[in-house]
């Protein structure tokens, strides 16, 4: 997901300077503020504090954290609306994934499904020697680090997708502040807060800086014992360095770039051309192209129809003047490459960006990869016209990690995108079928994340309950009385 | 583990210069070895291979591999004893253990037990919004480089744990021999290449290079996609820093230093002295000290009576000459620190190390912690006295990232023992009650790592049937048709 979040140096935004926070606990370097280090020693202590929590505590806090917020709605969503210039329906909606994300921990809290714990009784007859009692469970890594991205000022921010999983892993959290909404995001923290202080939690569980440098320094801290990222390749690349750079390096969770390349098969298009030209059409402008999961490339068997078939389509305003920006420049770009040209521009007008379609060859990719790996953050898309599906299992050997890969196929027996799936599924961290990219659902078995740049740790996700495994870490318990054990390696 | 891998600069060692080898496929420098591009081309074509292979397929190569050096026993164990210095029985154990930990890898491939899967059907009542069909299992993250380590010829070298590993995870492997043991691995390689073939397998799935410097070429290529190592903290965070800083950084499974701190309860030295003094003097000089899990550190009760019961021991050659004079550095530098003095040493004479007893106190400790984070790779290990089990805890707040924390302590209720094993378990990858940390098995509950320096990777273990995770990443699929989804995710 590629937001406003810039990289090195990191201190050069203007609309990221320091922010004095009339809320307690809510900024770190304004003068109203609490310097980095109380707040990190604060952090520190509220870790503590959770790791000895039972998973039920933990449930509790963020369930009241997800009523509080329910609660503040009608605060939240007008402030979240003049930050970011995202319609209300979709805030509200967003603010409904937010709070349910946090229940749905709760949940799987609850009732032990985000244990992870192996009991090895003791063997004197294993075979490569007696074996001792051994217990494996998973404990907190201790405070997190998480950067807010501009694109979700709820899901994926103050309270978004690794606030709560790092909540649910029984971490405390820093939220470094997106500049992007500052107002909402004091407003979530201050309302985050009072909840878990109310539920008996410590507050400090959940702290919020702002400011960049607060940021970096904050990587770079012994008390942070891990980073969640979400925003482009340039920024989470520089926090990423900084991580892998400590002295004691700590996991850095980085969700950064995707192109999400989409595939419609000959079988596909000529059953259902106008449901794939008219979905493609709203998954590429919906949230004015913005969403980390937007398709950026289509590969198409006949890019002469495929456009034609093109509904006429608008975006709404962009997050901030960055992020529009950042979109012109890149669309200038790689529209100047050779063997691509725009082929569809639809004028937005009044502070709305326009919808450009692109278009190149499969041919054109072969020769140049990065056509396909380079991201356009805002609503425009590539058209990949190929001759034959041979010509794609060629061009997509040039494709990076990307989050998503999708098939349009013929609803039946259709061999190329059974084959194309596959091929996707290399680098994808989700393939879809006959559906589009763009809404990522929340539940167990999602997967958001895939291998370089799409994801900084492959083997992890960032949405979906799995991703409170990134928070913690396993620890055997060898020949250890039951007093000493965690309730979950007792025998029953 | 802390073995003799150097670090940067990359090639300064003296035995790790380039060896011709004989065998095809098992050398990259040498002149009868293909260069390490060849090498690496086919690791992607064989990493391509076992993608589609089934568990079932993947476990009969692991077990054609591990019989197969089983009946090479006599050949490869005289070549292991005159290329380590390593006794007969030890090195017979350890080839033991090999094979058996490719076993329980392929039986695990077969029952199913290593899946992380999980099935969410479609639900249009989900409470964020319809949900699409959506299933998430793992596949091989693709050629994984394997560093082997000097110090377990067999276990941690060329068919090791991270070996092992990543083939059941469905990767192919390139091993870096460890210029320990250059002949062994060359025939171990050989060995496992040829079972590999006449199991149905891409031999190429198993291939070695040798030189420090094709191993850190390998460690940047972009057809390697995650690395596993053991071995030195200086070496380990050289090779770290070079997967970090590729363009597409990957995932590096490091298992470097650790010092496996004992704690010896009032309660405990009171009932068990004897017990305790023999059952650490073994521990301290197992293997002559060159395990990863050897006891550094211990924390008694009354220095003078720990000191005076320790038995008389005496240590083994060590693996080579580099280990030797590494050993002898890092203690002299130990021993002249402020508040450290030699208590005992043992001469070994003839090509033996001296068997050395460090003294400190706690106070010592808390003023300079480092005195208990400093790895001392052989037959020593500091003994700190303390007059009252508060002290243990100001010292042990200095404490970084350990293999393993180990208690000693009263047989019921000893709470200062219960106490004491939450504290290592902040640090620990495993926690030990009245046992010893040497002695590692494998098993399924097994969790070897830990918070840096113990790890690079604090939520993964390189040892135990869970260090398959390491080399496989998530893939969901939404609204796949049958035909389409990996067997593991189709209804039943």
């Amino acid at each position: 997901m590629s937001t406003d979040i810039p990289g090195a140096p990191p201190s050069t935004g203007a609309t990221d300077t320091v922010s004095p926070s009339p809320f307690p606990g809510t900024s770190s370097e304004g003068p109203a503020g609490p310097p980095l280090d109380a707040v990190l020693d604060r952090a520190r202590a509220a870790a503590d504090e959770a790791r000895t929590a039972t998973p039920a505590e933990r449930a509790r806090w963020l369930s009241a954290v997800a009523d509080a917020i329910d609660a503040a709605a009608d605060t939240l969503l007008p402030v979240a609306q003049r930050e970011s210039h995202l319609p209300d329906t979709r805030l509200s909606g967003e603010l409904r994934r937010t709070t349910f994300q946090c229940r749905l921990f709760a949940d799987r809290l609850s009732t032990g499904a985000l244990d992870d714990i192996h009991i090895d009784h003791a063997d004197p007859d294993w075979p490569m020697g007696a074996r001792p009692d051994i217990r494996r469970t998973t404990v907190p890594l201790g405070p997190v680090l998480v950067f807010a991205a501009s694109n979700f000022p709820f899901a994926f921010s103050v309270v978004g997708g690794d606030t709560a999983s790092a909540l649910a892993a029984g971490c405390s959290v820093v939220v470094k502040a997106h500049p992007g909404h500052p107002e909402l995001s004091r407003l979530t923290a201050v309302t985050a807060r009072t909840a878990l202080g109310d539920a008996g939690a410590p507050p400090d569980l959940l702290q919020l800086v702002e400011g960049e440098q607060a940021g970096a320094d904050a990587v770079q801290d012994r008390r942070i014992k891990a980073v969640g990222f979400t925003g482009s390749t340039r920024g989470g690349r520089h926090l990423y360095d900084l991580a892998a750079a400590r002295p004691d390096p700590i996991p850095f969770y980085g969700e950064l770039g995707s192109t999400n390349p989409v595939v419609v098969t000959p079988a596909g298009w000529a059953e259902r051309p106008e449901e794939i030209a008219t979905g493609f059409a709203q998954s590429c402008t919906m949230g004015s192209g913005q969403f980390c999961t937007q398709p950026g490339v289509i590969f198409v068997p006949d890019a002469d129809q495929f456009l034609a078939a093109l509904p006429p389509v608008t975006a709404g305003p962009m997050l901030n003047e960055r992020i529009s920006t950042g979109y012109a420049q890149t669309l200038q770009e790689l529209s100047a490459r050779d063997g691509v040209e725009i082929a569809q521009r639809t004028p937005g007008g009044e502070g709305r960006p326009d919808v450009v379609i692109l278009r190149t060859t499969a041919e054109a990719v072969r020769s140049d990869p990065s056509l396909i790996t380079t991201e356009v953050f805002g609503p425009a898309s590539l058209v990949v016209g190929y001759r034959s599906p041979d010509e794609i299992d060629a061009a997509l050997a040039g494709l990076e990690g990307t989050l998503t890969g999708t098939v349009q196929a013929g609803r039946t027996d259709d061999e190329d995108g059974l084959r194309m799936l596959g091929l996707l599924a290399r680098y994808a961290g989700r393939v879809i079928w006959n559906q589009w990219p763009t809404g990522v659902t929340v539940s167990d078995a999602q997967q958001h994340g895939g291998p370089w740049p799409a994801s900084t740790a492959p083997t992890t996700t960032s949405v979906g309950t799995a991703a409170v495994r990134r928070f913690r870490r396993p620890v055997a318990f060898q020949n250890v009385p039951v007093a000493a054990l965690p309730p979950e390696l007792r025998d029953a």
